[in-house]
């Protein structure tokens, strides 16, 4: 086997490799002794603890060219990646990736690719850190109807609504805090704008529902306009804040993707998820509600995932067989966010005179917008009004708000964050 | 294929076969059509909703003489399953099974007939309904070094403790409760005393450290000995009680099987799981913890499992291989609960008179059992004592309670519970 990339998951799948108390295990494991040829990285002279100097090597394409049976790509980014696996696809070579960027834009292509010359394509590592949730997407749920997958996939910004929920930052607090930490980058847009959960969202939905649609067809929203108060007024009203990502059965023929912000009910499993924690809960006709939990990122966690792959690729490779990609449901389309209801949470801020609650309640009720729930509260000159729905139609809520901003005595309109539903189990 | 038992899970489990709208997922998850050929029933002549007569036979033998690639076992019972399942896999069929108490007594005798003759044998059904915890310890983290498993694994024992947690019920309520929701059975036993849950221990723990130790080396401990005040006391102390089922490594080669009630930290994920859920904590050197979650019964969720490993076991008999099983690790011993050390809760209930507590702290100190905090409550005459001790050989605190129980001012001694650390992420 060939390695491209020694990063943290490059040099921690090299270190459980050259483990000699795992050496048994794995040779076990894999029905046949693991051989590591060799560690494709950019800059060959540059040190790379953990990873031995004659294993290293620039030439990449070489690697591919010696006799492998499985390479593994941690290296990340999709140039020049993509065309190193499809060069080691085509000649038959299995193929083990992390690289989540990379899966969302052309996975369904690359294993194609893979099927076609009788390589499997694996890449637990993608989604989830350590979770094993891929193949239980594609093995032990492989008989059962998935209606909705619901996942907690991006731990800086479950660690930034933590904080915010916990430890009562505000959201640039907490921001800071993720960036000190090292669980944000300098540039945080990635995981606050929500594109990273989104890239999940697609190799998520992908194997959950077989669909083949493309990564923009997911609606995003991601956590940068969450405020304190809205934190606070899921506390109060017995929820809790976080960013999901959502892949959902519309009808017989239509999925719903998205990656927004939620007010989840406290009991629920995914609300006690804290931290940099992530956790996918996946609902199916019979099989009912099921949850994995784990930590969603670090170089050993997802190493431990690759190596599961890799393993599993070995046994296939020594029994001479492949695991086949699901066809894929054509039939099924995409259905944008709008044309789906829940129960919202909104704010808006009006100025504080008589005549005014009548005025927006009227607004409401002219897109068909019902109201479960209001509270009022003073801000000197101006009141906060924060309304709970009925189940309503998103697009009804959107121009709701629409006329609302139009309106002179609202001063702004805050939060619009949808509600989910309390299990009935 | 062939099916012996139309209980819950086998008509469940019939109804997925032959849904229509599954129809194509099926055969393209198996790789080839799946066609059952018979249903196996002690008497073919009762009728069984939703099993079409014609597929119903008495003669099992004949059923397993059919020219079948897979059979699925879902009627219960060791006698007379065993040999059944042992001449079907002798002539080569894979074979899919529910049977926890059959796997927990022979599935590592079943596992290498199974692999002498080509065959597979697969059985997540057995352990946490729907939950694909076997799968994932099988291939995900086959290289991952597994440290402990922990898994709330009876529902109907979670569903009574929930009750007296959140309900404020007594044991007694809580299990006619269970047993008016069909939950627990009219003798509640399995479940109450722990064996259901110490032959899902045995299950997890030949899977997750190879062991090839006996379903006895398990201690158990069940839930019929937890009060009302017990339950009160972890509540005020930030803990929940659960009923844990436990396999850890001890050092290089000792490990630890046992099945006890034990005080969960808020805040762990295990604390969270409540009702007839199950769920299983797995902790692994680089993996970090894993939480699996998911009905722990009910016909159709476990349907679902077997539905996957057939899915399996078809693709596997497709391309011609079967899964080896892992070689064992036969290093590996069992290791008594007495030599483990933990923080214990203790309570005492002794006279209320001057000088008790003196003495009752000196029989802690005799047996090198230090008191971490102690809360002394007044019951008229009698005083209650609740103890959490620092970590203490639980040998140490049986001496303790032994002679604690021979002392004229020691009422009687009630709880014993050990308490799980938090979690250090």
């Amino acid at each position: 086997m060939g390695v491209i990339g020694a990063g943290n998951v490059g040099r921690a799948l090299v270190g459980l490799l050259s483990d000699p108390t795992r050496a048994h295990a794995l040779e076990d494991a894999a029905t046949a002794p693991l051989e590591l040829v060799g560690v494709g990285v950019r800059d060959a002279t540059l040190p790379r603890p953990g990873v031995a100097d004659n294993l290293l090597t620039s030439d990449v394409a070489g690697l591919i060219e010696k006799d492998l049976d499985v390479l593994v790509e941690v290296a990340g980014g999709v140039v020049p990646t993509r065309p190193y696996l499809e060069s080691a696809l085509r000649r038959g070579i299995s193929v083990v990736t992390a690289n989540k960027a990379l899966m969302a834009e052309c996975g369904t292509e690359l294993a194609l690719i893979a099927h076609e010359h009788g390589a499997d394509l694996f890449y637990e590592g993608a989604v989830g850190g350590a979770i094993p949730i891929l193949r239980a997407l594609r093995t032990s749920l492989a008989g059962e109807r998935i209606t909705r997958v619901m996942g907690i996939v991006n731990g800086t910004t479950n660690f930034i609504l933590t904080q915010m929920t916990t430890g009562g930052s505000d959201y640039r607090d907490a921001l800071a805090q993720a960036q000190a930490l090292g669980y944000a980058e300098a540039d945080p847009s990635a995981d606050v704008e929500g594109y990273d959960a989104a890239a999940k969202v697609q190799i998520l939905s992908t194997l959950a529902f077989g669909t083949r649609l493309s990564g923009d067809e997911i609606d995003r929203e991601g956590v940068t306009s969450i405020r304190s108060i809205d934190v606070a007024f899921a506390q109060r009203s017995g929820y809790v804040i976080k960013l999901l990502g959502v892949a959902e059965r519309v009808g017989e023929t239509g999925v719903s993707r998205r990656v927004h912000p939620a007010m989840v009910p406290l009991g629920h499993p995914l609300a006690a998820v804290n931290g940099a924690t992530n956790a996918v809960f996946v609902e199916g006709v019979k099989s009912g509600p099921l949850m994995w939990l784990g930590q969603g990122a670090g170089g050993e966690a997802t190493a431990t995932a690759v190596l599961g792959d890799v393993l599993d690729a070995a046994r296939n490779r020594v029994s001479g067989r492949h695991d086949a990609p699901f066809s894929g449901d054509r039939s099924l389309h995409y259905v944008p966010s709008e044309r789906l209801s829940s129960v919202y949470y909104l704010s808006v801020d009006v100025i504080d005179q008589p005549g005014v609650l009548a005025e927006v309640a009227g607004v409401f009720g002219r897109h068909r917008v019902s109201i479960q729930s209001m509270e009022q509260s003073d801000q000197g000159v101006d009141a906060r009004l924060s309304f709970l729905t009925h189940h309503a139609l998103r697009a009804d809520v959107l121009a709701t708000l629409e006329e609302l901003t139009s309106l002179a005595s609202v001063e702004s309109v805050g939060a619009c964050i949808a509600v989910i539903d309390r299990l009935s189990a």
